[in-house]
C-alpha cells in the first residue's frame, strides 16, 4: 500500500536546495511513517554548479520546463524560484498539464492565487503554499484544518524575521536603526536593498495570503495599510518600555463580520503579550477565533530547512489527501465586491511631540485632542520640551486631523506616531 | 457540491454541550466556507434537563445507543462522555457499525487507541481525537499534517491548565501550594479531588497520545515517569527565580532515534524560554524537528468552546477528507517491542538541602557529588543552613545515588529535587 510519488523541483537555491536534501535524506522515513515513496525525478536550475554541490545525479537534471511537464513520472512540481517572472510561467505550465504544484512563493500566491487556483481546479490538480508564509510554522494548515470551525475575528502576526531581528536588537541593546540594519546586512539577515523587509512589503504579501484564508475571501494586498520600521528611533522604543510596551512590526487583520481591516505597521503591545517575547528572527501568528479563543503559533519564519519542512509537508499532504486540493475548492469568493474594507480603523496611539513652550503647551495640545474627541490615557513626564502621550482607542482619521491641527497652529512638532494594540 | 453530514453527540456536558452549540450556530457558516451541511441528527444524554437547557428538539433526543448506530443518517458519532466505561462501549459499537468517531476522551485514546483504530480500519471508518489533547490547540493536526516531514526529536508541553494556574499563582504571588489549590477549587479551576491534575495523570495521558504520534509508535502511559506538583514549595519557586528559572509542570518526550524517554514532572526552565511565559490556564507544546527547528503552539487547553473548536474541526475534517482517517493508516507500530525506553534519563538538577553544620558541609556534599561524577554549576549563597545547588547535565540515577549517600552519611537533609531543562 506504499504510494509512489514523483517530484520535480524548480530552482534549488536556499529553499529548493533544502527541499531536495530533506526529500532525499528522509526518503525511507516517509515510506515507513507516511506510506509514500517520494522520488525526486527532475530538477531544473540555471546553475550547474549549485546542482553539482547538492549532488544531484545527472539523469535528474532537466534541460527545460517542457521536459518536466511532459514527464509522466512527475506528479508534483515544487516551485522554489520566487518572483512572478518565470516562476509564474512554469507554475502555469505545470497546472495546465495536470501537475499538482507546491510553492514557497509569497508574491506569486499573493498576486495570482485566484487565477492559479481556478487553473488547478480546471485541471484536477492541487495548489499548495504552506511555505509561502512564516517558513516552517504550519499556519496555513492550521487555518484550513485546525481552526476552521471558527469565525476568525482577529489575527496579529510577526511574519518578517529581518525586521523582528532589527527591533529586538534595538529593544535590548538600545541601538539605533541604521546601526542595527548595517549589522544585520553584514550578518546576512538583511538584504543589501532592505526595502522589501523594512518597509513592510514582505509582511503585506503574507498578510494578504493569511487573511484571505482566515476570512474566507480574497484580500488584495492593495487594500492593506502599510508602514515600515525605518523611521523608528531607539528613543521611542525606550519611552514605550517605560510605559510597559514592546515594539513589533505587526501584520494585523480584523474581521467584524461586516467589515475587514488589514494593516502592517510598527505596533506597541503590552510587554506580557505572548507576541512581545517573540524575539530575534523568530516569527509568530496570534489568532482569535469565536470558539477557540486565542491561539498562537511560533517558529522559524525563514531559512533553508524550516521552509523545506513546510514544502515537504505539503508534498506529503498532496500525496496522501487525494480529495483536498486547497482553498480552491472551499473559497469561491471574488474579492473586493464581497467585502467592506475599513481604512479609518480604530486604535490607541503613542505620540511623541516636541513643544516650544512646555508650560502652556500641554493644555493647548490636550484641548485640541479633546476637540477631536480623543482622550489621553497616559502622559509620561519628561524633561524639557518632549511630550509623550498615549490615547484611548480612537479613529485613525481623528488622530490625523488633530495632529494636523496641532502642527498648523504651531503648538508642537510631531516626532512620532505609533499605534498601540492591547 | 454541498456534502450532507449527520452527527450524533453522546454526552452533552461541558464539551458536548459546547459542540452542540457550535454546530448549530455555525451551520450556515460551514455550508458557505467548508461546503458541508452538518446536521445534529441525534443526542444521547442521561440528563433530560441538560438537553432542555441546550434547546435540543425532542425529535433529536435518542433513547439509547442502538437507535443511533442503526440510524442511516448518522455518519459521525461525537463521543464527549469521558472515561472508559460506557464511552468505550459506545465508541466500539459505533465503529463496529461503520460510523466515524470523533472523541475528546484522552483516557480512552491513551489506553485503547490501537484497539479502536484497528476496529475503525476494519470497518472503513475514521477515528479522530484532536480534542483529547490541549483543547483548542491544533497540536494533533500539526503533528499529522504540519510537521510530518520531520523527525521530531523533542517535545515539551504545558498540557494541564489546573497545574499551570496553580504554579503561575505561586510564582507571581509567592503563595503556598495548599492555599492556591484551595482557591483554585473555589473558582472551579481544580476538582474537589485534584489528584488527576496535580499528580500529573492528566498530563501523562496526553503525553502518551502526543508522543505516540510524534514518534510514530505506541508510547504506553505505563512507560511514562510521573511526578506531580503537590510537594512544590513557594520557597523553591523563589530560589529558582533568583537563578533565572521559571517552574512549570512539563510533559517531556525525547527521541534520539535509538531511545525514547517520556516523563512528566515539575521542571525549571530559563525565564526567557517561550514556555516560561505561558501563564494561568493556558497550555502550549514546544516541538523540535530536524528540519523545522523549534515550533510552539499556544492556546486554551480546556473549556467548553475551545474544546468544541477541536471537536468540530475534526468533524469537518472527517467530512471533507474521505481518504484520511487518522493515524490508523500511517502508524502500524505495535508498542513496546519496537522501542527502547530510557528510565535513567539525563537532566540538570536543582537541589535544596539543609545542612547541620554549614562550614564543613558544603565540602563534604560536593565531595559526594564528585564521587558520583556530578559537577555543580551554581551554588546560591543562603543564610543559615540552606544549600541551593544546580548540577550540570547528569544521569537521573547518579543523582539519586549521590543523594542517598548524602542522607545515609547524615551530611544533609534533602528538601527538594527539581529537574532543569534548557
Amino acid at each position: 500500500m506504499i504510494k509512489k510519488v514523483g517530484v520535480a523541483i524548480l530552482g534549488v537555491g536556499v529553499v529548493g536546495g533544502g527541499t531536495y536534501q530533506t526529500l532525499v535524506q528522509h526518503h525511507d522515513f516517509y515510506v515507513k511513517t507516511q506510506q509514500v515513496d517520494i522520488t525526486v525525478e527532475k530538477v531544473l536550475d540555471r546553475s550547474v554548479e549549485r546542482m553539482a554541490q547538492l549532488g544531484i545525479p545527472q539523469e535528474c537534471i532537466a534541460g527545460n520546463i517542457e521536459e518536466i511537464i511532459a514527464n509522466p513520472n512527475v506528479d508534483i512540481v515544487v516551485e522554489t524560484i520566487g518572483g512572478i517572472g518565470v516562476a509564474k510561467d512554469f507554475v502555469t505550465a505545470a497546472l495546465r498539464n495536470g501537475k499538482t504544484v507546491v510553492t514557497s512563493n509569497k508574491e506569486l500566491i499573493c498576486k495570482f492565487s485566484h487565477e492559479l487556483e481556478k487553473l488547478a481546479k480546471r485541471n484536477h490538480c492541487g495548489l499548495y503554499y504552506e511555505a509561502s508564509c512564516v517558513g516552517g510554522v504550519p499556519i496555513i494548515r492550521t487555518l484550513l484544518d485546525g481552526v476552521q470551525a471558527n469565525h476568525i475575528q482577529s489575527m496579529m502576526g510577526i511574519v518578517n524575521g529581518t525586521t523582528n531581528y532589527i527591533l529586538t536588537k534595538m529593544t535590548y541593546e538600545g541601538a539605533d536603526y541604521t546601526e542595527v540594519l548595517k549589522e544585520a546586512q553584514k550578518l546576512g539577515y538583511a538584504e543589501a536593498n532592505p526595502t522589501a523587509d523594512v518597509d513592510g512589503y514582505d509582511s503585506m504579501y503574507k498578510l494578504s495570503i493569511l487573511s484571505s484564508m482566515a476570512f474566507h475571501t480574497k484580500i488584495p494586498y492593495t487594500k492593506i495599510f502599510r508602514e515600515g520600521i525605518s523611521s523608528i528611533s531607539a528613543k521611542d522604543i525606550a519611552y514605550g518600555k517605560e510605559l510597559g510596551y514592546t515594539l513589533k512590526l505587526l501584520a494585523i487583520g480584523k474581521n467584524s463580520g461586516k467589515e475587514v481591516e488589514v494593516r502592517v505597521h510598527p505596533t506597541f503591545i503590552p510587554k506580557d503579550h505572548p507576541l512581545a517575547s517573540v524575539n530575534d528572527s523568530f516569527n509568530a501568528v496570534y489568532l482569535t477565533g469565536d470558539a477557540v479563543g486565542d491561539v498562537m503559533l511560533y517558529g522559524r519564519g525563514a531559512g533553508a530547512l524550516p521552509t523545506a519542512s513546510a514544502v515537504v509537508s505539503d508534498v506529503i499532504y498532496a500525496a496522501t489527501h487525494s480529495d483536498v486540493k486547497y482553498s480552491t475548492f472551499k473559497n469561491n469568493a471574488t474579492a473586493e465586491a464581497d467585502i467592506k474594507f475599513v481604512s479609518n480603523f480604530e486604535s490607541a496611539y503613542y505620540l511623541r511631540l516636541t513643544v516650544a513652550d512646555r508650560a502652556g503647551a500641554f493644555a493647548k495640545v490636550s484641548g485640541t485632542f479633546a476637540k477631536y474627541g480623543i482622550s489621553i490615557v497616559k502622559v509620561t513626564a519628561e524633561e524639557g520640551t518632549t511630550l509623550i502621550l498615549v490615547t484611548h482607542t480612537t479613529k485613525e482619521n481623528a488622530v490625523k486631523n488633530a495632529l494636523a491641527k496641532i502642527s498648523e497652529n504651531n503648538l508642537a512638532t510631531i516626532e512620532s506616531v505609533i499605534r498601540v494594540e492591547q
